[in-house]
């Protein structure tokens, strides 16, 4: 695949310089692209490598106006820029057909051009998407729908009744619908409560690898348009996830709780039940949201968490507490020497 | 599958008001339930919206003694009861028959009634208990021994020589029996410690999706009876926890760790090596138990864990260092003023 | 298998002690083992256990110079030679053979010995190197490399293009070479930033069940010779960890951080990018390193991490804060006493 560097410029909206009827082939790193590489740069302490580059064609800054040894793409965001590129020049290859050595259930509905590899299985009255591949060992329940255009990789399993949108990414191993966490004490053991809701995921949304969604006791679990989700998260029953949230990896959020949209959560944090993360909240790695707590727009961290100035604060006034114990010694000292002066001879 | 409120009623051993011959389909939430559904509730505080629901049977406190629109039901625990009475209204579907698809070594013994879906695989000398569901991808290897009612869901692996109980439930992508994590260091290299124990896992627990048990070094590795844990969570090699315990969510327990009966452990709570906890403990989300701590029962919180009550009175303290900090100040100057009245003139 | 005593003293070079004739089937605890075991002890304190110990043969300090009721080898790290002698004993059965039930691209390239078990598939222009195992339903992409004498577990998943070394073991259900987790948020959406490097695996690594090792932006993630990773970590886009480093569970390394070899990372640590952990590091369980931070070698603990040391003292300055409090009220008190002493009449 390969694309002129005019094309390119006019599918990101973008200025040319230099010559644009030069192809190139592939995204690269400003320190490593060659010739037929195109690159970006955001900083203007970039500027010098950038003039030192090897690559065939560069993605800077609206205002840049130094001189570069090659093309350049103007735009206002270079890594928006550079990433659209990315997607145009680097498609995943798209594969089709089924194989024989699948399983698909015959009430199933399959759409145009769907691949479906070995060792996969569809059940009972699902439904797959045009264009949707389905790798190896990937195992959809019955009663699911899945939307056109997605990826569900290697031994991802999706139980039954789970409803997965358009253009959907699911990596390997991610499991999507298994039972909530919910028990009741009874005198002798624990009873399961029912956990006989779904699970929703809207279009665009991607999950990583070995992730867990789990399906809501009553009524669904919910991950919203454009929502993005690294590996090894884990998403109990009943969350609802609002549109263009991202959570990185580890971060573990408990029934109940709902998160805005335009949401930005670290990695290892831990959410309480029923919390509520309000559109713009940033929370920082491994915090701490508590059951129930309302977290507003603005940068939190911690455990409990905290506004990220608060706990700085916080940070250094524990850091001066051996100060304070000198402090106070030397006022000790100085009270007892004030005693002895003042003291009736 | 419907059954009559008299029916549930005497399943439960409640008391039944009102008329009992109506037949109910499903749970649900007290604020959605409608016509052929049960809900109940528990707090006095949910007594109005009880008194406005369109279920068709509640499930009460067994003192409640206002007029509803539907008839009830009164028990003593009606959380439970409604949990009970969910069980028997949605029992899973059970699924018989062996896959041609699977792939079962000659010498397992499989049981009567038994479900194996296609690419699940069953090693040498297994067995497998009469009416257990295995799901698609789920890999038993040798030697394993699985009881009577279980179900293993899709790309389960269970290695080789683990024994599984009665009426278990493992959630798709667990691993049970992986080497435990030890390695000596040598000069040039670690060295693996022998991992040749196993794991045993006996009645009525259950394992969410993507947790690991690994096999204990020597000896084994045993989750008791009744014990529920989430998705995300490792046990390490030659931990033994007791029944009826509760973990959360991406906990992480370490080696020969001794969780007794009857504990309930938070989410994303991390464990040294050789701890113990005794019966009756409750540790909250992303607490830290160091290494060979004895944690009594009661309730504890923080890294490393300290009981709830000095973890807030702790965090307290520390919320109010900026104010000591002022008030020495004041102090300061204070002296300062009585140095110089006191000042020999 | 068995091997005399002698064979095993000769093994690890060792000085035998009693009779070196006898045939050892297995290795064992110090308190369990019996006729045809061999065990270890290391401290003195295990000096009185091991004089009664029921074992066949034991190693020992190479300065203990005891009475034993059975023979001894005397050597100077006795872990180790234990854990070596468990590897000549136990070794793990190796499997050869291709199932009928896998499905292996004709333009692989597959190695004399080799297993691939039922379920597995390797795609096009892969290449699988001599003894090494592939389990049950192992997924192997399109131009992957695997070294010799490896073992990938069941439902392991490796994606296109990554290279694994030789004798590294990827135990059950761990994903190598997912896209690395990275957008950039355009107006309306995220756009994914290209995730088109791949992932390295050097020799003799071992990666626990359900980790993760997510492919390169650019380049390539590393792990290199002999680093031994536990369950459920996560290892980001562009991470490069050194030899012989040591990774607990659950932990998890955000993108294009460095770990230098010989370093040991506890439990449930979290890294932030770009963070740098020079040779010789330690750092405890549940700790953070924040991203871009250095870590020099030492003991390290906590979040921000700090020296172990350092966060002691902390610790104990702020279990001493109450104390200080009351400190100040009755200095506080004092000063008001010498007030009213000073005041003039």
């Amino acid at each position: 695949m390969s694309l002129t560097i005019e094309k390119l410029a006019a599918a990101v909206g973008g200025n040319l310089s230099g010559d644009g009827s030069i192809e190139i082939f592939r995204v690269a790193n400003l320190e490593t692209a060659q010739t037929g590489e195109i690159s970006f740069f955001e900083k203007s302490e970039f500027a010098e490598a950038a003039q030192k580059t090897n690559a065939t064609c560069l993605i800077v800054p609206e205002n840049f106006d130094r001189q570069l040894p090659c093309s350049s793409i103007g735009v206002k965001n270079p890594k928006l820029a550079f990433a659209q590129i990315a997607e145009l020049l680097h498609q995943r290859k798209r594969k089709i057909g089924i194989s024989e050595n699948a399983l698909i259930a015959k009430s199933s509905k399959i759409g145009q051009q769907v691949f479906i590899s070995a060792f996969a299985s569809i059940g009972e009255n699902s439904e797959i998407g045009d264009r949707t591949q389905i790798f190896e060992g990937a195992k959809i329940g019955e009663n699911v729908k899945i939307g056109a255009d997605c990826i569900i990789f290697p031994n991802v399993v999706v139980y039954e009744n789970v409803s997965v949108g358009k253009n959907v990414m699911i990596h390997a191993g991610a499991i999507i619908g298994a039972d909530g966490f919910g028990f009741v004490r009874g005198e002798e053991a624990y009873v399961k409560f029912p956990q006989i809701g779904t699970v929703v995921i809207e279009d665009d949304v991607e999950i990583g690898a070995n992730s867990c969604v789990d399906r809501a006791a009553f009524g669904e679990t919910r991950i919203s348009k454009g929502t993005k989700i690294d590996n090894l998260v884990q998403i109990a029953h009943n969350v609802q996830i609002g549109e263009r949230v991202v959570i990185a990896a580890q971060t573990g959020i408990s029934g109940s709780t709902i998160i805005e949209s335009d949401c930005v959560i670290g990695g290892q944090v831990g959410m309480g039940d029923h919390a509520r993360v309000l559109s713009g909240a940033i929370i920082g790695s491994q915090a701490g949201v508590l059951p129930g707590k309302i977290v507003r727009a603005g940068v939190w961290w911690g455990t409990p968490i905290q506004p990220l100035d608060e706990y700085k604060r916080q940070n250094a006034h524990v850091k001066g507490i051996a100060r304070l114990k000198e402090e106070l010694k030397e006022l000790k000292k100085q009270i007892e020497t004030l005693k002895n002066e003042t003291e009736p001879i």
